[in-house]
């Protein structure tokens, strides 16, 4: 099975793997395809709240026609039995894989190349390193928790061309239009957690629900940015406080903008999502504050554009952390 | 000769036009192509001042044998005697050629159609409307200053991701690299004049000049937009006495924020030329003040995307009046 076809099926798995992301916190949310003779004989991935695993769904849909197989994962398969379930190296060794192409290895120290050696004792090939750069973005919030016991935090900003989030009398609806804002709840639904600061709280009364079609149940948990507590939602005093926030590997912050200025001045924003529409406001709120820089040069290298597209007029951009 | 054909020449003479961008006032920047068998045997374009005209150079240069050629050109020739020069339709004439092919109408009560009509009694065939928007956009100063009495006004912004112009401080450089900043430059040739504020003018000193090889000879007169004089500079004491500025039909707006707010106040904007920087600089000064918006709902609808990309890490996008 050639390269090219490595890439294709990995990216089905990947495709996969997304069905998982903002969902399975603590664990990583993984992808998984059984291929046969050129046919997909399993589908699995990571279920909400982090169990089965993918490899284990893919091998129940498979059943016998595993033996055989190729297993194309996202990430290094397990090699840690838990009291929640097998470890997914030896469903794959008991099922007669015959081939495991994964596009990385799990820095999971129960794990860490275990999956991939204890596969290839038992006589199983073993490909890696396929399509990683995209398996390592699917798993941001996963690894940012691991490297940097916090979760992998999106700063969005909708504005005007002209850096506004809002009138001077607080005003902001609407700025960009209903594509961009279906965006943000898909967005929303990507995330385990929402945070807004007390002032928009007070202003808007978000819902932060996701409003689309079919994914009504994906609304993520809801967090305050506040010294005082608030009924109803769950508060963190300081931006820092959020490596406490136990199940979140993932949480998008959604404003104003002193919550945005009090992120980005902690250094704990990984990834911009801006929306921006193609209007003038002029006199208005701004989209940030005090961030702390320095220096005009600080300001320099530190964002990467990653994607861009237009959403109806609208223009969609998202950087992260160079 | 195909229709394709036909745009593909007006092409050749559309890029021609857009030699003279900003040279030509109060004449309009036309380019002229002329093609027989298939071959192009002369070229021009309106010369700086507004004469000679395209026609004349194209004529000039293929000499007898325009006899039976195709003349294309982006606007109707011209029908009148001037004491600066002989009407390019009795020229085209006089020189036999076949067929004028043509983008659009002279607006100019002088010609408006009596180009087309007195060439057509002469047995010449004439195609109109080939190219006609993209010609419009071309001669858009000469349309605006017939239309409006006023320059066609391009405002230029350089912002921050987050739409800052400056540090609290003012300092601003810099905020785009350096292919933006050559692009700047770019569009400075492409209009008769520049116009800042006086608090740009005490703050950077600006020399708006164009520095860029090959075209340092085509840097654009200096407007200031004040109520005292300054030495060295033209200056008018608000947004509306553009309409006195003779021999400007593109101006460019360069800053700072007060200036670029009262253009806009006065609906006197109608292109925006954005530089973005993949930075944020959050506290700092705000492309624009107040612009006189009454509804979030006012802003829409008044911007249309004409262009975007990339130069170097920064967008650029225009966007014009709707």
């Amino acid at each position: 099975m050639g390269h090219l076809t490595d890439h294709r099926w990995m990216g089905a798995a990947l495709a996969l793997a997304g069905r998982g992301i903002g969902r399975t916190a603590p664990n990583p949310n993984v992808g998984c395809i059984l291929v046969r003779d050129g046919r997909v004989i399993g589908r699995g991935w990571t279920q909400p709240g982090g169990r089965p695993h993918a490899e284990a769904m893919a091998l129940a849909e498979a059943g016998e026609s595993a033996c055989g197989a190729t297993a194309y994962v996202t990430l290094e398969p397990c090699a840690h039995v838990s009291t929640r379930g097998p470890a997914c190296t030896d469903l794959l060794i008991a099922a007669g894989v015959a081939h495991i192409v994964a596009a990385m290895g799990d820095p999971d120290p129960r794990t860490n190349g275990q999956g991939f050696d204890r596969a290839r004792a038992a006589g199983i090939a073993v490909t890696t390193g396929i399509c990683e750069s995209e398996a390592r973005a699917m798993i941001a919030g996963f690894l940012t928790r691991r490297a940097k016991e916090r979760p992998f935090v999106t700063l969005k900003l909708a504005t005007s061309l002209d850096g506004r989030i809002a009138r001077p009398d607080g005003t902001s609806r609407w700025i960009t239009g209903p594509q961009a804002r279906a965006h943000t709840h898909l967005e929303r639904s990507r995330h385990e957690a929402i945070l807004v600061g007390r002032g928009t709280l007070q202003a808007d009364s978000p819902r932060l629900d996701v409003r689309l079609p079919g994914l009504e149940t994906r609304s993520p948990r809801r967090i305050l940015l506040s010294r005082t507590s608030e009924p109803g939602w769950e508060t963190i005093s300081s931006p820092h406080a959020i490596t406490h926030l136990a199940g979140v590997d993932r949480l998008m912050v959604e404003g104003g903008a002193q919550t945005a200025s009090a992120f980005l001045a902690a250094d704990l924003v990984d990834r911009l999502l801006l929306y921006r529409a193609p209007i003038l406001i002029g006199e208005g709120r701004a989209a940030l504050g005090d961030i702390g820089l320095a220096a005009l040069a600080d300001a320099h290298g530190r964002w990467r554009l990653r994607d861009s597209r237009m959403l109806g007029i609208d223009r969609m951009e998202v950087y992260e952390r160079a």
